[in-house]
């Protein structure tokens, strides 16, 4: 039988603010058994483009990642952001330990290929290498990742934290049991966005359909709900989203997806 | 009998040249057997100091770290430079790991207690975990260490890139039979500054003292010799300092410490 694992993502409502952020990964260090955490970028980012005068620039609401924008990425998030997260982690017993897809060559992705858009510096995720962070995790260690993958001929690629965190939770689902958790800045999948009550707490592959066509799942809620259904059919046994404390079992509402 | 390792250190003048650095790791991921990298700084992180507006504070020609200072020596040593690294040692099928001291709690050090000068985050080292190297290892990674440590209590710090790879070295000699190799501007210790030539090719605990109190050993060098001293009285099988190709068998001549 797989022992149990958890894969959590946090994205910028959590790294944004350091007392939010010291609160949840002294929590995050105290879940028994295997974890992982992926980060994303939080305005951080934003704000160091703009000191060092670089345009962000958007194509329909997506950050194109050229030259510079890339080394502002690398650095935010490979450097300042995943590095101050490990050494918190460990100020809390956390044997953290950051990563890129690039280190031990576990994400390997593959440039965006330029169709109507060219989004530059960007990766598509192609692969986990699922043994070596089996390694990692028998000797005790939380791996850590940031959302920056490789391509294996020396280019880092910019790549979706969403996506980083259900690609290495299928990969992972080879070796474990794992249940992955989107971190969200609301107590999950509402019903109405206009009232935080309304977390749907099961969804499924039968009720999803109906709610995708009467538009009760709609715009940016869409290309989460498929990285979560991409992870649960390939492996993952269950996705939940909501608040932070639904991990630590502080709050009970939160959305469960299963198939 | 114990298996022999390489530990190699490079600074500013193999980092701060793209090509010099490409055609560097190339020959690095072909060194047989395992082995361990260790790089400094460079000059990008005084170049994003001076983009934003920070000043870079010297007192008696070492750096002080402040809080933003740390900031960006983070975002530089252990995101651009040590990210790009590892991307480009892939590319030559060399399975590099980024590493910071606080990454799998590897090299923990204290904050420099404040004496005449206060160089503020700035970290001497005291422990190197080889257990979890040697882990790393015999996975067949090859580690890259940045020059950043942890307390073990949440805090960053600047750590001296020579003495890091030292101290590892000395961690290491506990499993492996170490050689550490100092990638130096010139072909080793010179007998004249001013003459390239004047390599002396043995340095030891014999004529160590000699060639400290004739003057010819002085200033910059003295810190480094010291490294490689403590290094060899405490488990470090040789020293080597001279340019690059000492390690890759290309050049024959550099100076070789042993005690």
């Amino acid at each position: 039988m797989k022992s149990k694992l958890k894969v959590v993502k946090i994205g910028g409502n959590i790294i944004d603010n350091a007392e939010v952020l010291d609160s949840f990964l002294s929590d995050f260090s105290e879940i028994e058994g295997p974890k992982v955490l992926v980060h994303g970028g939080g305005k951080l980012a934003s704000r160091l483009s703009s000191v060092m005068g670089v345009e962000v620039k958007m194509i329909d609401g997506r950050r194109i990642t050229d030259d510079q924008t890339l080394d502002i990425i690398t650095m935010v998030y490979a450097g300042k952001i995943n590095k101050d997260i490990v050494a918190k982690l460990q100020k809390f017993n956390c044997n953290a330990l950051g990563l890129t897809g690039a280190d031990a060559n576990i994400i390997r992705s593959e440039k965006r290929p330029v169709k109507e858009i060219d989004y530059g510096w960007v990766g598509d995720v192609k692969g986990v290498d699922h043994h070596i962070l089996k390694t990692f995790i028998e000797a005790n260690i939380t791996p850590v990742f940031c959302a920056i993958t490789h391509d294996g001929k020396g280019q880092l690629l910019n790549t979706n934290a969403d996506t980083i965190a259900s690609e290495l939770s299928i990969g992972l689902s080879n070796v474990y049991e794992v249940d992955l958790y989107y971190c969200f800045e609301k107590a999950g999948v509402l019903r109405d966005v206009a009232d935080d009550q309304s977390v749907m707490e099961d969804i499924n592959s039968k009720n999803y359909p109906t709610l995708v066509e009467n538009g009760t799942i709609a715009d940016g809620m869409l290309p989460k709900m498929k990285n979560c259904f991409h992870a649960l059919e390939n492996g993952v046994t269950e996705v939940h989203i909501g608040l932070p404390n639904m991990i630590f079992g502080k709050d009970t509402v939160h959305t469960t997806l299963t198939l």
